[in-house]
């Protein structure tokens, strides 16, 4: 892409409102926009780092079994009255609407119910499970807080799978799957060294504890106390001396920290399928509810915890496997037109190579164009002037994490190039 | 894809209340779900169907210029107070909501306010325009009527271009880009030859007449009167002696039809710019309000129409670009255990060769099978069979539009096969 044609430049100042880092950043950047608290549109920066993200998400999805499927926004309250879930009460953050043709519809905030009552049309037999199905659906809470930018927001795309198992040991070999295919997650977007998978109290129809993984940063609204070596930890609703000596935690290896909340997964044993009666028939004849899992990722959440975890007083530090462009192309001005059309030839080039390139090609000063490439934060960015000009060079890279400059010889063919780069 | 391992089979029945040809073969072939009135989920065989049309919209979209974003669903009331759409008796087919936090929210039925109010922070200059930004996106609407399967929907997927031009000129040439490529999109798609532009009657802010694209069907709601030859035709609304001659239509020459808006694309003027206060400073220094556009395709009526218009009696007929497998492998039971090995063999060796494929690898009878590959609509249908082996073929290959069987010898090794397949 042309920088010149990209009609989302960076902007010097974000909303005065806006309070958090992720999304002062992000809005400087270009790669969102405050619609209202709570609310944030994507701009073409953005969507493609989400974009980034669900692929990761969706690969590590398939490759434990899931099935990719879309349900709806609009809920029966039929269906959630089976559960006692409608109510208010039990759930505080529901939207809810009105049909014109009468009646309640609800604005879904997460989809246990209908996932269930749409199995019971396809499970009746032990042949037909275990499952997982997955989808990537926009959620809506209607939220008291809203003040952490992207990380908690009132409408945003989330990942929710919920698993169909036979017996609670088939549940639980899926639910350490999953767990690790998580971990996978967390790495591949860069967070990984930062994030533990911890121990926390039980949700509404959850039997006992739950795990959640918890990324370490300020900006995070949970506490957790970390064991370090053994990479586990705990939520602080669920720090007991009763559940530190059942996972042989000891309090004084357990260091308290900030954390934010990066995924979620729960045993649902068999509450649900009961409710709104999902059965299979097993080996022996015998009519028994399936056994369910949910485990929820929130993909802008992820977005915003790479940029508060890892980006510098610069700007944004992408990682490699979800960087909106994996090199930034720039150019110093210069009276000699040989140096704009050296850096199009190397942006043309890198297209044809097959990789993503952003070219900053606008008349700006080098002061400018520096600063937005170290905001923005593609990996890699590359300089071409005529200081490269005159020594043969295709560029100079700087290297966006660690601010390391170096020149890349004419040798050094972008045919050749592999990704991440490295010379 | 292992049809054993889909959980996602097809049914006998579709709901009984279900009475529209295209959700009735959609449920059928368990390519979609019905929650409630005008509301479907999508199984994995209908998510793929959706991913190939938005593949297909994007690429189109793309060609012409356009950049994708991703806007909100929950919507501030106070833009759309600035263009009196907030109103119940301007727009009929909201679906309002209330913030926890207090204050009524919108759940978006279209973009035009908020998409104004987002350029304001980044149009200042004529150098910034002309832009085309859209998005795939869910529209709610609050609808009467919801009785023509995924035709007419409460919650949908919709492409949504807006154009900002800085002249009436600008514009139309934009305009009419957009419309070839709307023509593209439906040829792509299979419903090129049954689509008409027409000429239709104003919308609300639309100065004069506007354009659709509407495709002969039955199962439409909408009346046409076509101009074969010329390739033209006028919606009912519009059909005035004075527009019949103002576009060169003679009465003679045009046949009543029933037909499905598939696409429509409307002129804005500079309405939305004026109220929002979306202005440029133009080459003179003078300040001009923003000349906008806006386009529109709904995903889901795009799938429909395929299935209205090229089931036969025996299911659903997909075209190439949009089917969910490319191929559809059988084998016929058998006591010789090398024609399911034939055909698992095959399975594999058309995935290494890249296209996409479904085998149908239950151990149920030939006819339920055919009947199945029949209603899926896979356009190629390969048959391993005892009598394929014995011949030496690599399978039998079914075209589901034409219903021809041919043999595939030997020699016609996957690895050199090409799409469409041809033999």
């Amino acid at each position: 892409m042309l920088f010149s044609k990209t009609f989302a430049k960076t902007r010097k100042e974000a909303p005065k409102d806006e309070i958090s880092k992720n999304a002062e950043l992000l809005i400087r950047g270009g790669f969102i926009n405050k619609e209202m608290a709570g609310v944030y549109a994507y701009l073409p920066l953005g969507l493609r780092v989400l974009g980034n993200i669900e692929r990761v998400v969706r690969e590590e999805m398939d490759a434990i079994g899931g099935q990719e499927i879309l349900m709806t926004t609009l809920q029966n309250p039929e269906i959630w009255k089976k559960t006692g879930r409608w109510n208010d009460a039990v759930v505080d953050n529901w939207f809810k609407t009105q049909l014109k043709t009468g009646g309640d519809v609800g604005i879904a905030n997460t989809h246990e119910e209908p996932i269930t009552e749409l199995l019971t049309h396809f499970v009746s037999s032990y042949k037909d499970l275990p499952l997982a199905l997955y989808q990537f659906q926009t959620k809506f809470r209607n939220e008291l807080r809203a003040k952490s930018g992207i990380l908690r927001t009132r409408e945003f795309l989330m990942k929710d799978l919920y698993s169909f198992s036979r017996s609670e040991n088939e549940f639980k070999e899926f639910y350490e799957k999953c767990a690790d295919a998580y971990m996978k997650i967390f790495k591949r977007i860069g967070i990984g060294e930062k994030t533990y998978r911890t121990i926390a109290g039980g949700g509404s129809f959850t039997a006992g504890l739950t795990h959640e993984f918890q990324t370490l940063s300020d900006a995070g609204e949970d506490i957790i106390y970390v064991d370090e070596k053994r990479r586990l930890a705990i939520n602080k609703e669920a720090y007991t001396d009763e559940n530190c000596a059942a996972f042989k935690l000891k309090k004084e290896d357990l260091i308290e920290r900030k954390s934010i909340e990066v995924g979620n997964i729960f045993p649902l044993g068999s509450v649900y399928a009961q409710k709104i009666g999902l059965f299979f028939t097993d080996e022996d004849g015998k009519k028994m509810p399936v056994f369910m899992g949910s485990y929820g990722i929130g993909l802008p959440r992820l977005m915003g915890t790479v940029v508060e975890v890892l980006s510098d007083e610069k700007g944004i530090v992408w990682p490699h496997e979800i960087t909106p462009y994996q090199f930034h192309i720039l150019h110093v001005p210069s009276t000699n037109d040989r140096v704009k059309e050296a850096a199009l030839r190397l942006y043309e080039d890198i297209i044809k190579a097959g990789f993503q390139v952003l070219y900053d090609d606008r008349d700006l000063s080098a002061g400018v164009k520096f600063a937005d490439a170290d905001l923005i934060g593609a990996p890699f960015i590359l300089i071409v002037s005529e200081k490269t000009l005159q020594n043969g060079l295709i560029a100079e890279i700087k290297f966006r994490k660690e601010g390391a400059v170096k020149p890349i010889p004419a040798l050094f063919a972008v045919s050749k190039w592999s990704y991440p780069f490295k010379i």
